[in-house]
């Protein structure tokens, strides 16, 4: 663990907070505005953009050596071996559908190895966040650890996946394997599904097509709470695509035995 | 409109408010105890029945001719033309997952329609009501008209439905068509897309399998924000089963093509 890791996370709080004073005011703003989503849809984009600039003017200034990576400006090579990940609002449909499961993700990566990561729901004042093999949620003002929940099977467990939609042939047939096997299946969560499972309210999530800006924040998350975080050949999933994380780790094993066969 | 409907109206937020007290102790108070899901499933049935029981003495007390209607306690006919239908958590697994998208419903019928309607979240702090053809929502404090928003065809619209495996057969073929159509789809919000289409963020809900306590509530808080609430064929979905709902009414006749096939 470096010794720069408790400064780090001070400086996430700080990189989180800008994020929602910059998204909070044009989250449902548009509900009053009879224009369709159209407008909606450039409410989310102006959101998205003002919490951009605002964590990365704070990045510049105080680690100008740090790297930078996200959707909207690619990679900015880093001058050290840090590098922060970040995705405004992950879960956009859901923030246009005035629905507070979207969370801004915040991730710092140490020569590519994800190291500390933050999912914040501000409009519930929820903050999730993990470094140094142990994770926390800030609920409210009220501070507690997050701790997967104990889960021997599939079949007394709660899966989670944003939309069955975004699985495509054989991933669709993995898939509907693990969600008959467990207890009960949740749709529509995006990065809360996470948090959630960190703690102790789900054991499985199941997702494919994810982006490196999508997955960093989670896995000191996840992993901070005692759970594990792989793609579906079981390996580490820094760079995205078919992801599977799981509380109980008794549950990987089971679930990788139908997503390895759709694994790419 | 009768006489008493502002008075059932302030009782039907002392139902709501009730509902939240017996409720929101319960709500994720399953997250420290490490017994897996089983003890979340006996959570969410200990805060229904509270909620049930303080809901239910309110009536007696208050209203003794009203007739009862719910999920836990079947129907207790009424001794004039009005009835109670209570749904204390709509949206369990919802609840037991930790995502704040269940809600409270009470509806007021007379002679079996609809007349009034709530939809309490209590976690967000946000109830949303309609009778006497208008609506409205008070989300932190703060009361706002609902109104539904401007939507010219399925091509722009968001469509919402709790899951893709609730539809069965020609169900499933119906709705993936009208999925295919809209501009984008959300799963997992249980009632909370109703409240969400009532105020003007998304388009269309299509379920299946409700009951007449998942839908009493709905009627007049979608109808009273502008939109329209009705089974596959059209009519008028007041016993539940397979219901359409859509914000601007324009959608109305072209999502009924595809789900008037598959109506049962």
């Amino acid at each position: 663990m470096p010794v720069d890791l408790h400064a780090f996370a001070a400086f996430a709080h700080d990189l989180a907070d800008a994020a929602r004073a910059a998204i909070l005011p044009l989250f449902r703003a548009s509900a009053t505005i009879d224009k369709g989503d159209a407008v909606a849809f450039d409410r989310v984009t102006e959101a998205y953009r003002a919490a951009e600039r605002a964590m990365r003017a704070l990045i510049e200034s105080r680690f100008p050596d740090h790297g930078l990576l996200g959707e909207e400006y690619g990679e900015r090579p880093a001058r050290s071996a840090y590098s922060w990940t970040l995705d405004p609002i992950d879960g956009t449909r859901a923030f246009i559908s005035g629905v507070p499961v979207w969370g801004t993700l915040i991730a710092l990566t140490e020569d590519g190895r994800p190291i500390l990561g933050v999912i914040d729901q501000g409009y519930l004042d929820e903050r999730y966040i993990g470094h140094g093999g142990a994770a926390e949620m800030i609920v409210r003002g009220v501070r507690t650890p997050l701790k997967i929940r104990s889960c021997a099977s599939l079949a007394e467990a709660t899966l989670s996946s944003t939309s069955p939609d975004l699985f495509h042939g054989a991933e669709a047939g993995a898939f509907e394997m693990v969600r008959h096997a467990a207890r009960l299946t949740r749709y529509g969560c995006d990065c809360y599904a996470y948090a959630q499972l960190a703690a102790g309210r789900m054991d499985l999530v199941i997702e494919s097509g994810l982006k490196p800006w999508d997955v960093h924040a989670l896995v000191p998350i996840v992993e901070g709470a005692g759970g594990a975080f792989v793609n579906w050949r079981g390996e580490p999933a820094w760079s995205g695509g078919q992801v599977l994380a799981v509380g109980d780790q008794r549950l990987l094993a089971p679930a990788l035995i139908a997503l390895r066969r759709a694994a790419n």
